[in-house]
């Protein structure tokens, strides 16, 4: 103690794995008790998201994915609002302090944070006596008055996801030895792709600009692609047709289907895809195609959005409405 | 669902007992995936705190009380930066959903929303199968550059403290049937302030200004005087003499120091305080003291800020430093 520095737990955790990620200025090197964001004239988005030990991921998942995992949930989310990641506040509950987790931790928080240039600001150390929780919320920017809403889709818009859809809930089913993971038993690579995909989301940031520019309404799809667009459909007032074979599948995901080891019922309503869901007029969908070639992120074209006010209808290749018992994932 | 509304637990949680709170049009209704704070030129100062049931409340301790202690918490970070509370967001990890809980939690969230003018934005719900926790990152918003920091106290700087010291671990002991409960086994009016104290505590928002008028350097003290000053101290490169008796106490905490139910030591490293402790240049008191009368916050000068790196000392009435074993409160 002579240095005059306190030495708790608490100060030397953060400074000795965390303070290497505070690298934006507003940040004061963690050694506050806030963090400033300097005004720029553009609007402030904010999105908060927790991760629950047991709940949004697996107890024995690698520290990094986890880390990985916690930002890009929120990451997802600015990208869909068509915000610019600025930065990230973390609030870390955890049983002990362990050198083994933390350090592939924050080290894999810290890659993150640089590649997605969304630097920590601050954040809150605390003991829990029960399942560790990660609760990170982001800010991202955009000019003003340009945050794109779940509100704003009108009928005729196109309804667009990016990448593809259910794999997450296939690697969840993998981790807990269901029936994807007994039909891929022989296949390593696809079983890693799929858990890949629940453990370490790919949120689309480099569509945020293509989003903001193009999209009358976007959110990205956590709780499932058939739930999340009644959120979107109910938000703006309108209803959607999706032709449901249209739905962007991963060569896995669609071998499972083919093999009857799961279903497209399954994997519209499964969720931790963090894909961006959205409604592209047709005018401006030939531009959004290009902008997100540009981009490097596949787009697909599932369905249209209609008048109307009844729950979005997801229809089989001969045009019969799927019945979909459940459309998405709840906590409560 | 013929409305088109998807009707999941949890977005009928948000609907029945936040969407109410949301009332900044930067909250979109709590119907979108994050929130916007307009620019007004000023710097947005952001601070995370998260409480834990068994942790920084007890798990019977009444809803209300939780959720008023979960929002001051950020709120006293803001005072003591010197910023004007604009907007927070939750994130409630719960086991259940349970009414008779839910609703005055949100109930009392809401008044003290409203009555510090600092409303919810936006959160998250999850289930978590442990102890409940509730995460709020809030926002202040501050003239730009114009944030106290930890760092700027000077030799010759006057220590001050809002309020009264210790009342809070205090009211801990008495809840957990502690020494300080059989002292004051016959006083329910002294017990009922002392665990008031621990429950709620009373963030200084009034005193904001005058601390980003007045003072070198702040933060709030929320792990006990003794660490948080050496934290202070520490960060703006100085060290302080302290006169312990000077501290200001509660009629109750004095008579459970003269009884011995308690001392100066205990009170001084206990925490959950949510005073301000701040460096005022000699020079800037007076004005500093007439700030914090008109804003009906008592303020008290406690010593001196000195060069060097020694941790802070406390003397007591015979100028003889007290040996403090532990100085403040640490997760781990």
């Amino acid at each position: 103690m002579a240095s005059g520095k306190p030495a708790s737990g608490e100060d030397s955790l953060i400074a000795r794995y965390f303070r290497p990620l505070a690298t934006d200025p507003g940040a004061f090197r963690l050694d506050d008790d806030a963090a400033a964001l300097k005004p720029d004239g553009s609007d402030i988005v904010v999105t908060t998201d927790a991760i629950v030990e047991g709940v949004h991921y697996l107890p024995g998942d690698p520290p990094g994915t986890i880390a990985r995992k916690a930002l890009r949930v929120n990451l997802s989310d600015l990208a869909a609002k068509g915000a610019t990641p600025a930065g990230f506040v973390l609030t870390l509950a955890l049983r002990t302090v362990d050198d083994d987790w933390l350090k592939p931790f924050a080290q894999a928080l810290g890659e993150d944070a640089a590649s997605f240039n969304c630097p920590l600001l601050g954040g809150d150390t605390v003991s829990t006596p029960g399942p560790a929780m990660i609760s990170i919320t982001a800010f991202g920017r955009v000019p003003r008055g340009k945050m794109v809403h779940r509100v704003g889709a009108r009928p005729g818009d196109r309804v667009v996801v990016t990448g593809t859809i259910g794999d997450a809930a296939l690697g969840l089913d993998i981790l807990k030895g269901g029936a994807a993971a007994a039909a891929l038993a022989g296949d390593a690579a696809a079983r890693e792709m799929l858990t890949g995909r629940y453990r370490v989301p790919q949120p689309r940031n480099a569509l945020a600009t293509a989003v903001r520019d193009h999209a009358h309404a976007a959110m990205d799809v956590s709780d499932g692609l058939a739930g999340d667009l009644a959120k979107l459909c109910a938000a703006s007032g309108v209803s959607a047709v999706i032709d449901t074979p249209s739905v962007p599948l991963s060569p896995a995901a669609a071998r499972l289907v083919a093999q009857g080891a799961t279903n497209l019922e399954t994997l519209i309503s499964g969720g931790d895809d963090y894909e961006i869901l959205c409604a592209i007029p047709e005018a401006r969908f030939e531009a959004f195609e290009q902008a997100a070639r540009r981009a490097g992120v596949a787009v697909t074209s599932i369905g249209t959005i209609i008048a109307g006010a009844a729950t979005p209808s997801f229809l089989d290749a001969r045009g019969k409405e799927l019945v979909l018992t459940r459309r998405s994932f709840s906590h409560f």
